[in-house]
C-alpha cells in the first residue's frame, strides 16, 4: 500500500485503518515522505473527514512517534488546559500557578504564537532568563517539586504531529475537526495527564467560528480522550474581543501578575477561576465546581498563587522581580499612546482579529515560525465593548517600538474599533460546557 | 497575495483570477513554488472544481508557459487526435499516416504509458530506430513535408503542464475534469491545431468510468476549444475490453501495419475509420462523413495509408522494413504460450484494466516514468466478449520474456476473463458523438 493510495481511497471517502496510519506516522517522522503527497492527504482529509476509529488511530500513532513526559508515579491528579487560542488570552499564565498552589499537578505544554493568536510560550519568553525548553527530565522534576512547569512541545514529543501541523499552516488545512483533535490529543495524552479542561473560543476572533463547529471539536477530543481514560471538559468561551485588557507579551505577563495578586480585569479573573475550578474537579482536588471556587479565590487573595508562580519563575531561570515590580523588569515600549474615541458613543465591538493582526504586524508575533518576537510592544484595550465613552476619552493605549509601529497599530484600531449609539447586548464569557454528559448551555 | 491564501480560498469554494493563475504557472515553470503547497492547491481544485473563466485561464497560461510548433503557415487543416488512454488502443498509430494520406496534417504530440494504459510513444520505440525526440524545427519541417510527425511532449511545450501532471499522478488529484482539460488542450492548442477530435474512454477500462462525466469532460473541451477558434468534436467509445487482439508494445505495431494493410482486427479498423472521418471533416478535406469515410477506405485499400507511415518510419529514423515484415524487425517474445478455456461458454467480459496491469506488470509498461519498458511482451485476446469457446479452446496468447512472467499474465487472465452461459449483450464501439451544437446518441 502506497501514500498515493491512501490519498486515493480517502480522496474518494474510504478509511485509512490503524496500521496504516502507523506506517504513515512513521515515515513521516523518519522524513521519508514526500511532503507533496502529505499535502494532498491532509486537503483530502480536509474534505472527506475522519471517523472516529481513524481519529483515534492517527492520534495513537502521533502519540507513539516520540517519547512521553511520565509522570503516572505521581498520586496528585494531572490536569492541563488547553485552549484555541485567542487574543490577550493569557489565562494559562494565571490558571497555572493557581491550579498548582491548590494541589493538583500541571503539566503545562504550551505553543508558539503564529498569525493573529499569541503564544504562552512567547509571553514567558518575555520574563527576562526564563527558559521554557526544559528536558522531559527536567520538567518531569520540577512537576514533582513544584507541582508545575510551564514547557514548550519538544521535539521527543510527538514528532510526526510537529511534522504534520507545520505542513498543515502552510497548506490551509489547519481548520478540519479530525486533525484539530488529533493534534492536540497526541501531545496533551504525552502528559499522561488524569484530566483536561479545553477553552474552545468562539466569536469572531476565534479560529473555529462557528458554535456548531466547537461544539463537534469538544466532543471529539472528548471521544479520544474517554479511550485514554482522559476525561476532558470543554468550555465554549467568548473571543470576540480580546480577553482582558493587555494584548501583547511583556505586557501580558504584567497583568497575569495582576491577577495572581488577586486583582486584574473582571473577565480574565473570571475565565481563568472557570477554568481552574473545572481542573481541580478533574484532579479530585475539590468535589463541586463550587467548592473548587471557594478554594480557588482563596488561593489569589492569600498570595499563595503568586507564591507558586514565583517559585516556577525562580525554578526555569526567570527573574523572580517580575512578581513584585513587573514594570521594572519587563521590556517596557519606547512609545506609550492613547488611541481615542472620535465621538461619543458606546464601544459596539472590538474585533479581536484585528487586534491580533496589528499587534503581530507590530512585531509581537509571528508571520513564520522564524519570526523573533519583541516582547515590548502591543495594546491595550481599556473600553471594551459595553463601554460609553466620549469623544476624545481612550479606548486603548497604543505601545510600539517606533513611529512607523504605532501607525499599524493606529490603522488596525481604526478599522477593528467599532462605536454606536446604543448599548451593545453583552456578550456570554462562557456559553457552553461540554462533557462526557453532553452540553449544557447557559444563558 | 500567496499560494497559502490561494489554496484557502479554492478550499472554501473561491474563484483564481487570470492573473493569479499566470503567477501560479510562472512560479511553477521557474520551480519556487513548494511542491506540497501546489498539491495542496490540487486537490482543494479536485474537489471545488474550476468554472468556465478559470479553466480557459489556467490552460491559456500553461499555453503560454512554453513554445508552440508553429504551423500557421500551412494552408491544409492540422488536426490531431487525443485518446484518454486504454488498453490495446493504438488507433493512433494506423489513423495518424491515414490522415496524413488523404490531404490533413497531422501534428502528432503523443504521451507515455503510465499505469495501466499504453503509450504511442512507447509502442512507437518498439520499431528499431524510431525516434520520437524531434525538435519543434523537425517536427515542423516534416509536418511541412509529409503531413505527419510522431513526437513526445517536449521540455519546450507547456512546461507548467508537465510539471502539475507529473505531479498530479502522485497525489490521485488526475480525475479532476477541468484540470484534464486544461492540461489536454494547453499541449493540444501548442500544436497550432485547426480543429481536435477526442476519443473519450468509456467502460471499466476507461480513466473516467461514468460516462456523464466523460461527457462533461467532452463539453468541458469543446467550450476550451470554442474560446481559441480550434472546433472540438469528441466520441465516447468503448473501454470495457481491449481494443483489438494485440495489448503490449511490438506487437500493437505489428497489429497497426495490418490495419494500414486494409486489413486487422475489425473493432480497431472500424474506430480509426469513425476518429479519422472527423479528422478529414474538420480539416475540410471531406464534406461529410460519409464522403470521408469513402476517402479512407480508398486510402487503405490503395496503399496509401501504408505508404505514409513508411516515409514517417523513413524520416523519423526508424527501420522501414517494419512495413513490410513486421515480425522480422519487431522484437518478439521468448515465450509464446495460450491461455486456454477451462469450460464451455460465451466469453461474458475481458476486464480491460486486468489486462493493461497485467502488461504492465510483465515489463510492458511503466508505473513510475523512469521505468524501461520490454517491447517483445504482451497479451493478445484471441476471443473477444460475445465469443462462444470451447474447454481448450485459446482465449489469449500470452506473448512472455520468461515462466514468471507468462505467469503473471496468466493470473491476471484468470481474473479477467469470464465466462457465462448466455452470449452478453454486445456493447456499442461508440456511443456518443458530441459537438458544439449538442450530445448526439447512438443505439
Amino acid at each position: 500500500m502506497t501514500l498515493r493510495d491512501l490519498i486515493e481511497r480517502k480522496r474518494d471517502g474510504g478509511r485509512i485503518a490503524a496500521d496504516e496510519w502507523r506506517a504513515f506516522t512513521r515515515d513521516l517522522s523518519a522524513g521519508t515522505l514526500p511532503d507533496y503527497q502529505v499535502s494532498a492527504l491532509l486537503m483530502a482529509i480536509y474534505f472527506r473527514g475522519l471517523d472516529d476509529d481513524e481519529t483515534v488511530a492517527l492520534m495513537d500513532a502521533m502519540l507513539h512517534s516520540g517519547r512521553t513526559l511520565d509522570l503516572r508515579h505521581l498520586t496528585r491528579g494531572r490536569i492541563d488546559k488547553h485552549s484555541t487560542g485567542g487574543v490577550g488570552d493569557k489565562a494559562s499564565l494565571v490558571l497555572a500557578p493557581l491550579v498548582a498552589a491548590c494541589g493538583v499537578a500541571v503539566p503545562m505544554m504550551s505553543g508558539r504564537g503564529l498569525g493573529h493568536t499569541g503564544g504562552t510560550l512567547d509571553k514567558l519568553e518575555s520574563i527576562p532568563g526564563f527558559n521554557t525548553r526544559l528536558t522531559l527530565e527536567q520538567a518531569s522534576a520540577q512537576i514533582e517539586r513544584l507541582g508545575c512547569a510551564l514547557i514548550g512541545q519538544t521535539g521527543e514529543i510527538a514528532p510526526a504531529d510537529k511534522r504534520l501541523y507545520s505542513m498543515r499552516d502552510a497548506t490551509a488545512t489547519v481548520e478540519s475537526i479530525p486533525l484539530i483533535a488529533a493534534s492536540i490529543m497526541s501531545k496533551k495524552l504525552a502528559e499522561s495527564l488524569t484530566g483536561l479542561v479545553l477553552d474552545v473560543k468562539i466569536g469572531a476572533g476565534a479560529f473555529l467560528p462557528r458554535t456548531a463547529d466547537s461544539i463537534r471539536l469538544a466532543e471529539t477530543m472528548i471521544a479520544l480522550g474517554k479511550r485514554y481514560d482522559c476525561p476532558v471538559v470543554a468550555l465554549l468561551t467568548d473571543m470576540d474581543a480580546p480577553l482582558g485588557v493587555a494584548c501583547g507579551n511583556a505586557n501580558e505577563v504584567e497583568e497575569s501578575i495582576e491577577t495572581l495578586r488577586d486583582g486584574g480585569p473582571p473577565d480574565l479573573r473570571e475565565l481563568t477561576l472557570r477554568l481552574s475550578a473545572e481542573m481541580l474537579v478533574l484532579g479530585k482536588a475539590a468535589a463541586t465546581l463550587e467548592d473548587a471556587r471557594v478554594t480557588l479565590e482563596r488561593a489569589l487573595a492569600s498570595g499563595a498563587a503568586l507564591e507558586k508562580f514565583r517559585e516556577i519563575v525562580i525554578a526555569q531561570g526567570g527573574d523572580p522581580r517580575v512578581c513584585d515590580d513587573p514594570k521594572a523588569v519587563l521590556a517596557q515600549p519606547a512609545i506609550s499612546e492613547p488611541f481615542v474615541a472620535a465621538r461619543d458613543g458606546y464601544v459596539e465591538r472590538i474585533d479581536a482579529r484585528g487586534i491580533g493582526r496589528a499587534v503581530t504586524a507590530m512585531g509581537g508575533g509571528r508571520m513564520t515560525m522564524e519570526d523573533v518576537v519583541d516582547p515590548s510592544v502591543g495594546i491595550r484595550i481599556v473600553a471594551r465593548p459595553g463601554a460609553h465613552v466620549k469623544a476624545g476619552d481612550p479606548i486603548a493605549i497604543i505601545e510600539a517600538r517606533d513611529a512607523a509601529c504605532a501607525a499599524i497599530a493606529r490603522r488596525a484600531l481604526e478599522a477593528a474599533v467599532h462605536l454606536g449609539d446604543i448599548a451593545p447586548v453583552q456578550r456570554l464569557l462562557v456559553s457552553h460546557r461540554v462533557t462526557v454528559a453532553g452540553v449544557e448551555r447557559f444563558n
